[in-house]
């Protein structure tokens, strides 16, 4: 039943050997890679906006340097994850670069901060996505948590089908978003250049901050959101075609000039249409109705601005469980995420993923504004952690071209650093805590979970077995639970003859009744077995049989008994509510005493 | 930990040896077994006065007439319940009288109408008692229904801690009720025949409905409400101290003399003091206030009205398990209804009345207003089989003044029967139809756990084994599940060594380095026994198995295939969730195999 159910949404099981890695070309991997860091220009100008408009109308000329500050980090970053590239040809997430070369808790630091980001990336990029639609359809705004989370959802189910970095098919939405905006920004400038830009009358801002360099960072703070993503490309170097490491730095590259462009475009012409956010509308949609109107090409700009931030959303489900993978191949989170589903794809990391952002979208309204103060200090701590660790690999292994590597990532740490540094102090009170506590919450789980199979190794480990091994073992002794006299007890009677020559029968007397009949029935059939009967005047089964196996076990301590409990399966399910449930609990105790193992021999009823 | 918190709730378990049976004076017995019947004058008259209000003021003057013939009905019931008290010397409740002389069915529904108004009882009785509260302090009416959760819950408790038929504890507060009634009433005749009664000023009242016959009949179906809870004495014959039938007969004349008085003169004086029902308080309390004033007294007369509602209550948790028991003896209810808890209670009957009591209080909004229809159905088909059996009874036994009864029984089941024609037809659509369906539900459960018990019994029955029994058995095989080798699975080898010589380990192979980990490690430790290992491409492990096990038994049709599964015990419960969960699955599995059986070996972790 729920094998058919799972069949029809999620396909059909795949087998091991389809498992393969798919190589990418370089205009391929530029849209599988960029749609999370290019999608962030839908959301960046604005949330500067949002800050700076709180210290009036005047304030808002700051979004431009602000862009500019960040676009300049963009290439600074750009350049130091080229060196990544460089070292880490099989892919050097921050988690990997960390954990090598500062230390394992810098590594997992990173990962704990990489998590976060993938899970808010899938909130921020949903609740974005949705936020294009309702510019454009107010009546849907009311349902956006819900719409949200059919979103996050569908794309979970998606990737529990496992489409992963399947090429084409996300090539053709990332292409037509940048088309669509590079023509949007193109007829921008052409109207600024050839002086048609009708700004919209300017709406009275209330004053409520003076402007000050606090305000001015916290908008700077904001739009880092701009730089989320951009280290997808260093993760994915495998799957370039060759040489794959000349071809990801190239991609890279090229992605920065594109974001770029529509960053530093979209700020530009929000500013001079003097654009101000509104509560229910994008700044993107705005300008784009100041373009083109309400035309057919408003349309599409806000269709093809939502399906890139669900395909940004749709990055996260291929890095979340892969991450998670990685930890778990370490140790550092349950095995269970290492499982690969029917279609080998990582089951347990995509629905924990799906559950997660959805309780973010929940909590936060599905709101792209509360989320953001959120989402920049998991990225700029990966970003430090691991420009940290390219500096230690430079002085550490001292390779061709050290001291080049060694210059840009020490200019990457410093600045990533300083940015964090703002980032958190800026946005600590507006939610940056929250991530800063789940970092410091999240590697300590890493570690206790560590810590605890370490231990299981090395308590399970033969090491000191001598080989051959000596299989022959301790005295065992059969207790058969008899409570009355029935088909099901004549087969574990039957049973326990069959394995042992040692077998006892025990029964425990809650009711006079009860014991006189089984008494009468054993004396009958007479099964040449000890009957022992303990009373239980205080109608309890369980304490009175532990304490009986625990006699038996004092008195021979190198007797292991085993117990068999006869269990009747009823035909329908409905029928197990109609008999007690003694076996479960009795099988429950025993799975606590290291000295008694337990057999159950089921009765299958016909009827 | 759980023991414990039982331990402070419940109390310290009582052995078997302490159960035994209080006899009771009639004196005490009174107290015990009326509380319920008596209790309904708290709100029969108002459900009457609520009724016929609806056909303006001149109408309530109907209500005398409609109680007259209520107590007129209710002497024909003392009369025929009589009869059965001597029939039954042992407790001739509804379901054994209905079940004896008419037929299962009957019984059937008897018990079934039985169960509806013992948790009806704990309803309306809770909510009246709560309504005197509110009558007084009416800041606690919008928290009725916790409040009368809130008690229905104690009122378990006290039951679970096995309080029952303890006698003087109960008498007090039916003696307190009995006496300050009589004083009120006494007080109010007072003042009518020295005509002192001021009625208070006559309100409009609204007329909704022209006073029709049918009006009148719902008034009375209403006013039926009083004769709820009066068969309690016949089932509690055995509790009287010797000669019981004559002790019991005795004590059901002198409660219907009290019932008759109280409801009288209850009825009779809200009429002259020209009481109309009020939204937020009760009759009783009105008329309290109306004869005492806000004095001492009228505050005594609440508290007493709200003692013996829940104390009529009370009884209901000790006929309701009672009645659950005689079922479950009978094969009609899970035996788990059977059992007696540590207080030598039936724990099960008095969890399940609590809940479903305090469903009806959540429905019905905790409104006894609303609760009335639903009530008096039940009761009157208890009734109508009841005497209908005694009917059948008598003509079938012809004992010693059969003739006598007969007459009695005829015009008591006819009346009854009338009575109950008239409650269902006129309360139909305000609730009564909930009964009826419920009525034909419970009775089709019923005889469907009968089927299955019945079934059971058969399959299960020894009847067809010679004596002496012959356990010799098939021949048996042990499959070692083995998914890696550590010092879990030595444990799970030595232990399949020492009871079979017939012995394979199996590994389904789901990851090649895991098998290839094993087979080195098979070929170091050689534990001289085959190993077979399995392909699971698509990397499930139980289908595999479990046609490696189909495969085994039909190879040998006389095979018996035991498997072990070997599990590791962590140390810490949180530990469990690091771990996969597959050896539980593999159990379920097995479960439903009719010649599988399965061996837990667990391996103890000690960190």
């Amino acid at each position: 039943m729920i094998q058919r159910i799972k069949k029809i949404f999620i396909g059909k099981p795949l087998p091991n050997w389809e498992y393969k890695h798919q190589r990418l070309s370089k205009k391929i991997a530029l849209a599988v890679f960029s749609s999370d860091s290019l999608s962030s220009v839908a959301y960046a100008t604005e949330e500067i906006l949002i800050v700076l408009m709180t210290a009036g109308a005047a304030a808002l000329s700051y979004a431009l340097p602000i862009a500019l500050v960040i676009l300049f980090l963009l290439w600074i970053l750009i350049l130091s994850y080229r060196e990544t590239i460089k070292a880490y040809p099989n892919g050097g997430g921050a988690y990997i670069v960390a954990k090598e070369n500062i230390s394992t808790i810098a590594g997992l630091v990173a990962a704990s901060a990489l998590l976060l980001d993938y899970i808010l990336t899938v909130a921020v990029s949903v609740a974005a996505g949705v936020a294009a639609v309702t510019s454009v359809y107010p009546g849907f705004l009311e349902h956006k948590v819900i719409i949200g989370i059919v979103v996050v959802f569908l794309i979970g189910l998606l990737n529990l089908k496992g489409i992963k970095e399947s090429g084409v098919i996300f090539a053709i939405p990332t292409y037509l978003f940048l088309f669509s905006f590079m023509i949007m920004i193109g007829v921008g400038f052409f109207r600024y250049f050839t002086g048609q830009i009708v700004p919209t009358p300017a709406e009275t801002i209330p004053i409520l901050n003076g402007l000050s360099l606090f305000l001015l960072l916290r908008a700077f703070s904001s739009g880092c959101a701009a730089l989320t993503g951009i280290e997808a490309v260093s993760d994915g170097v495998p799957a370039f075609k060759t040489p794959e490491s000349k071809n990801a730095r190239t991609t890279l590259l090229i992605m920065a000039g594109l974001l770029t462009f529509l960053f530093f475009g979209i700020t530009f012409l929000a500013l001079h249409y003097q654009l101000t956010p509104v509560h229910d509308r994008t700044v993107i949609s705005v300008l784009a109705e100041n373009i083109f109107g309400r035309t057919p090409f408003f349309f599409i700009i806000q269709a093809f601005t939502m399906l890139i931030l669900f395909l940004a959303a749709n990055t996260s489900f291929a890095d979340f469980p892969r991450l998670c993978f990685f930890l778990a191949k370490d140790k550092f989170l349950p095995k269970q995420f290492m499982q690969l589903g029917d279609r080998l794809v990582f089951t347990n990391g995509i629905l924990f993923l799906s559950i997660a952002s959805s309780i973010l979208l929940i909590l936060f309204h599905g709101n792209v504004h509360h989320l953001i103060p959120l989402y920049a200090v998991g990225v700029f701590t990966s970003f430090t952690l691991s420009q940290t660790g390219m500096i230690r690999r430079s002085l550490k292994l001292k390779q061709k071209g050290w001291k080049h590597a060694l210059v840009i990532n020490t200019i990457g740490a410093i600045m990533t650093f300083i940015a964090l540094v703002i980032i958190t102090s800026t946005k600590f009170m507006s939610g940056a805590w929250i991530i800063v506590i789940l970092i410091v919450i999240l590697v300590l789980i890493f570690k206790k979970i560590n810590i605890h199979y370490c231990s299981i190794a090395k308590q399970l480990s033969t090491s000191n077995i001598k080989a051959p091994i000596d299989l022959r073992g301790n005295r065992h002794k059969i207790v058969v639970l008899v409570q009355s006299f029935h088909q099901g007890i004549v087969k574990s009677l039957r049973f326990a003859k069959t394995f042992s020559s040692d077998v006892v029968a025990v029964h425990i007397d809650i009711s006079g009744a009860e014991r006189d009949r089984l008494i009468a029935n054993w004396e009958r059939f007479n099964p040449k077995m000890d009957l022992v009967i303990i009373s239980s005047p205080y109608r309890v089964i369980i304490p009175r049989l532990m304490s009986y196996l625990d006699k038996l076990e004092s008195e021979d301590p190198k007797l292991n008994v085993t117990i068999i409990i006869p269990e009747f399966v009823p035909k329908k399910w409905w029928h197990h509510i109609l008999h007690n449930q003694t076996a479960f609990a009795i099988k429950a105790a025993i799975h606590f005493r290291p000295r008694t193992s337990y057999i159950s021999v089921q009765y299958h009823l016909e009827e």
